[in-house]
């Protein structure tokens, strides 16, 4: 192929889940091929991929293969192994984006917080814990409630419990393990997030969604957020800010907290396309699926613009136990002028696992209220049995 | 799964170009899979179906297997073999969409104009050619100039011929031969396309487009079409006339003549997605690849909604022979904010063959002429070696 932008090449990718199977569908139009590397067989990029490479994701041989292959590795999951990574990548000569540094920075949420709050970057105030002792003084010097979360491996709530009150130490300890942080409960007026890109040299940010958790799953984002412009401005700077400090090109879902008195103190970087991003496909000029596939491929960065305001919201297995999918709601959704589908094609659903989002929009506009109100009573119509 | 959306369902379709390409972008977020037929192996489709089957598009075995495989069978080229998906599409109860009898229609434009005719639907005036007699008394009976054309297989202009006076009959019947329709030349100030689809008792048209052909082969679409009004829902109603004539569940492409006096002529259907119609993944609520998937599985039409003004430029390989393909220009398309490239993966650069299109369109508007002239200008720097 020619000299230019990379035509023809192929990217490998850590994890088949649907960010995966999401990158495939972005990577199709500029000419660019996946291949990944999954343990679960027809894992839901799998379809859209030229080939899934079946093994854990930090199988040695699964990753020099994939890199043997491959023109570009990325991630699509924070349990890829940087180490890992980043030796096969100086071994067969194959760039890894975002850099391994990157996300061994991000993956332990401790080294995040304390290279965030080295730079000056507003976060909430935390310290380490590794002792039922190390969470006692913790609470008293932030002052309960307390969060206390797992460093690594966290996800949706999971690996997060919060200490109301001294009784709760104990307890709390034993369930999160010695590998922990405790941070200062923030009581905060919307949580906010900003994905941001990083390119060869460039930077750029999408306008501040506003994610809606319910037991800590992102349930809705409203996108632009219902935020003072000020907060809003300022989501977006601090998004910078961090972009500057990543080593690696790529998109990053950035989540943030408003506070009451209008302050935005970060709560986690993702170092990939982000849930709450689901929006950018249909709600922006460039999908922050495409972005994370020029930018990883040493691309130019396309336009972040807004196309209309847009509502997204997860489908969520409302199962008791895994079991194979059977749904009913989606005949509702795909009759709907305004409502799109994007289905993972998961093979089991379980407990409140993804298995697919409706993005509401209309063009010219409409009221965010009333397009999150229409995405809320369209995903309340879908059942798992 | 479900009873409903046949969510996890596949899909068999005839022909692995980047018509199938472009369907298995749009079905992966519906939950539907791809099974594709196509001799050439690594087809621009394969990386995005689950599976391709490498044969002619009439081999009855590959047919069969693909029937076997699938829930649903369809085709992206008229070439497809409308007697053999009949057969085996009973044989194995799988449904054929849009139906062997419409393609066995349009596939014959003598046929098709027929039809079209019968129905009291406007076509240029047209004769049977079958000799060189048959020529001469069409020619003198329509009206020098006459369009002569091969009845089956022509496209891009191939297959066509204009009779410009008495002296080029002879040739011009030894170049189309004995299977051929005679048109009088229409003298149009505008060729106008409507996207259409026919789903399951109900159709829906998307807005007029207007196509700029250079030596017979389209170069742009320019949405919506710059022409008044009154021509433009006439356009509409003309292709809603003749959704209801056709007997399958799809997406047709229905081309159109403007003419001088403001009338409709029509030029030609095809039974699929249609290359003016590409417009519709970035410029419609629902892409013309989504709505085929839709209808030819049995559900609900998306809305046909224009989201903003928008030109679609192809990018056509300006090589002298088949080469692989090496290209330059790809690099300030990425780099324009308001361009968006579809590269197609061909292995092959032939002369004039489609390898891509690229769509331009600014959110809240821009004028058409605008980005027709931006269009052109990023199609320009293209180059092929």
């Amino acid at each position: 192929m020619g000299e230019e932008w990379p035509l023809g090449s192929r990217l490998g990718v850590v994890g088949g889940g649907q960010l995966g199977r999401m990158l495939a569908e972005a990577a199709a139009p500029l000419g660019v091929e996946l291949i990944i590397v999954d343990p679960t067989p027809r894992s839901p990029a799998s379809p859209l991929a030229r080939e899934q490479i079946v093994a854990p994701f930090d199988d040695s041989d699964a990753i020099r293969q994939l890199a043997e292959r491959c023109d570009v590795l990325t991630y699509e999951i924070e349990l890829a192994d940087p180490d890992l990574l980043e030796a096969v990548g100086e071994e067969t000569d194959t760039p890894v984006h975002p850099s391994p540094e990157t996300l061994r920075t991000i993956q332990d949420k401790l080294v995040q917080k304390r290279l965030l709050c080295m730079e000056g970057i507003p976060v909430p105030a935390f310290r380490k814990v590794d002792s039922v002792e190390s969470l006692r003084s913790a609470c008293e010097a932030l002052g309960y409630p307390v969060m206390l979360k797992t460093r690594t491996g966290g996800y949706d709530g999971r690996g997060n419990v919060l200490v109301a009150d001294p009784s709760e130490v104990e307890e709390s300890f034993s369930a999160i393990g010695a590998d922990a942080l405790a941070e200062r409960y923030v009581d905060f007026v919307r949580e906010i997030s900003v994905i941001g890109v990083k390119g060869d040299g460039e930077r750029a940010t999408y306008i501040a969604g506003e994610n809606v958790h319910e037991d800590e799953i992102l349930r809705e984002t409203v996108v632009p957020a219902r935020a003072p412009t000020a907060a809003l401005e300022r989501a977006e700077r601090v998004a910078g800010q961090i972009l500057d400090l990543m080593t690696g090109r790529g998109v990053y879902g950035i989540e943030l907290f408003e506070t009451r008195s209008g302050e935005i103190l970060v709560n986690e970087v993702a170092p990939r396309p982000h849930n709450s991003g689901h929006w950018t496909i249909e709600g922006a000029v460039t999908s922050q699926f495409e972005q994370h596939v020029r930018a990883v491929c040493g691309g130019p960065l396309g336009a972040t613009t807004l196309r209309n305001p847009i509502v997204v919201a997860n489908l969520l297995a409302d199962v008791n136990e895994p079991s194979e999918p059977r749904v009913s709601g989606i005949d509702a959704i795909l009759a709907a002028s305004h409502v799109s589908l994007h289905w993972y094609g998961k093979r089991e659903a379980r407990p409140l696992r993804k298995m697919g989002h409706i993005t509401v929009f209309e063009p010219g506009g409409v009221h965010r209220d009333r397009l999150l109100e229409d995405a809320r009573a369209y995903v309340d119509g879908v059942t798992f049995r």
